[in-house]
């Protein structure tokens, strides 16, 4: 949830006995350490601080021009011209020797990684600090990879999530597991605990996950409409409508497969002769610029929307009401006998 | 299930507690109540008979001659010619008279609908007979029409789901949504009863899909490896290795979406310049022509090896001890406290 996140959202989750969650993968080693300060300020419960572990990005000017022309007709439409060049606008964990230190010294109780996993020294290194360490898969090949490299447990994420897909390999096959399947073969095939995510967003959902052997549920889209997210209006306008029902998986926004409401860019996806994409984060770089310009004149249809399928789902009301909600909820559907 | 399942499984999975189904879909009235009988001969109890709604498909010889020109090459290699002319191979429920008058006849107690619904008189007419009646749904959309004619209950199909996707129309917007979301989004919205499916595998899935608020749940692929199913050996031994884990949604088999295990005819789907596909049914008279060339050759890789996304899950046993394992283990979750 990098992006609309926000260190007083993880707070107030934790706050209330979640495991609130800072995305800080789109930020450097300063202002994540500015985020996790702040969330500190507002609790003194633990909480996990996400970071983007994707391939260095291959800088590929060819790549970066064609893909720019075939977006130009589109900032023409918006009366602006296309960035001159585009840039790898995040850097991966592994290539941010800053991020390490900054967490060696800050010490967070839970660090998760998306797009797969750091290098082995990093894993020690944050080990050391006492780190419980989680990692996103989607299929059982990367759940054993990450047991390997000695991940304290799994989020198992199914198709159904919104936001970006934790595929370690996007040029890789995926058999696009859903958070039902996914969850259920992690659970019996790997050792470590595995906590679900994807279409979860209210406690039949969590009491679902906990059925299928999970320790957790991991949610995401259920908290968008709370007013501790950074999420802008229009967001919350499409997210209240009746585009939730439609979410998309593209690539064309960021460079790398991630679910979000369908809108104008998404429907991008149905036309013919796609160039080659830049990699992820570079993509990204051009995706945001065309949104900025789609935004000046008004159409919020570029923006990213990320959201999973649940989207119909999600409750506009604060975190802490939203968790108790949960809670109550929970208590009532497991005396229930389920 | 139509293909694999067989009047011993229906009756085994309904002697044991189950609702056992019979699929007629590709099946004449003749034949359909011949395996009526044959259920009824071997248990009291209720089951389910399960029928194709599909569109009338439309003839297209032009449509059909292009399709089969371009599966010629794969003809060649097997030694054979394709066919002269393609055939809707089964007639849908709504242009079947002799189907309802056999059921009307022979009143099962339950019978449900795959890729959309009868018409309205065809719906009251079963309802007359006292049948309790199910459709299955992908979307809320659907949902809503299901049980705005009259249906007793709808089959949440998840996207998980093996075999044909039951989506009403394979032309429209297909969301996709995972067994989770689309599970919860229709309990939430809907006021009939919703029977979960795609992706439940055990005791475990039952028990979730309970949890989100189904009344039950349809387990189609936990049942493939049961002595009791026609499942041919190569299938088997498929299903039972490490292909379980890859399946793919295709259309080019039959003319409708549907998932099952990766192999060379689901290969075909990354292939450039596919034509447009004759309408299901016409495109698996093709698709059946290929896998008895392919197979009189000794390859197995055209079959259509339907299955669900919790393949690897599948359990060798035969119905009863698997309906006994799934009792005991739904038992135990329960006691858990789940």
């Amino acid at each position: 949830m990098a992006g609309v996140s926000t260190p007083a959202l993880a707070a107030a989750v934790s706050q209330a006995g979640g495991l609130g969650s800072i995305g800080v993968g789109a930020a450097g080693a300063t202002v994540a350490h500015e985020m996790i300060c702040q969330v500190r300020q507002q609790t003194g419960a633990p909480f996990n601080v996400n970071l983007f572990v994707h391939k260095t990005p291959e800088v590929d000017p060819v790549c970066d021009k064609a893909w720019l022309a075939w977006l130009k007709p589109l900032f023409t439409e918006f009366n602006a011209v296309p960035p001159a060049r585009l840039h790898p606008i995040y850097r991966s964990f592994n290539d941010d020797p800053e991020m390490l230190d900054m967490l060696v010294h800050v010490k967070p109780p839970v660090v998760s990684f998306h797009f797969g996993l750091p290098v082995a020294e990093k894993i020690s290194v944050l080990k050391a600090t006492g780190a419980i360490l989680l990692a996103t898969v989607t299929s059982l090949e990367e759940a054993c990879v990450a047991e390997a490299a000695g991940m304290d447990a799994i989020v198992a994420q199914g198709i159904e999530a919104g936001g970006h897909r934790g595929i370690f390999d996007p040029a890789g096959r995926d058999d696009a597991l859903g958070t039902f399947a996914l969850t259920r073969i992690l659970v019996r095939k790997c050792r470590i605990p595995v906590i679900a995510a994807g279409g979860i967003m209210d406690a039949a959902g969590i009491a679902a996950a906990l059925a299928l052997g999970a320790v957790a549920a991991q949610m995401g889209t259920a908290f968008i409409l709370c007013p501790e997210t950074d999420a802008d209006e229009s967001y919350r306008k499409v997210l209240k409508g009746p585009a939730a029902f439609h979410t998309r998986m593209t690539d064309l926004v960021s460079g790398r497969p991630a679910r979000c409401l369908a809108n104008r860019f998404t429907g991008l996806g149905d036309s013919a002769g796609i160039p080659p994409l830049p990699d992820y984060p570079i993509a990204y770089d051009a995706g945001k610029a065309l949104n900025k310009a789609a935004r000046n004149c008004g159409e919020s249809g570029f923006g990213a929307y990320w959201a999973g399928q649940g989207a119909p789902l999600a409750r506009a009301m604060p975190v802490d009401q939203l968790m108790g909600k949960l809670k109550d909820e929970l208590q009532e559907a497991r005396s229930f006998g389920m």
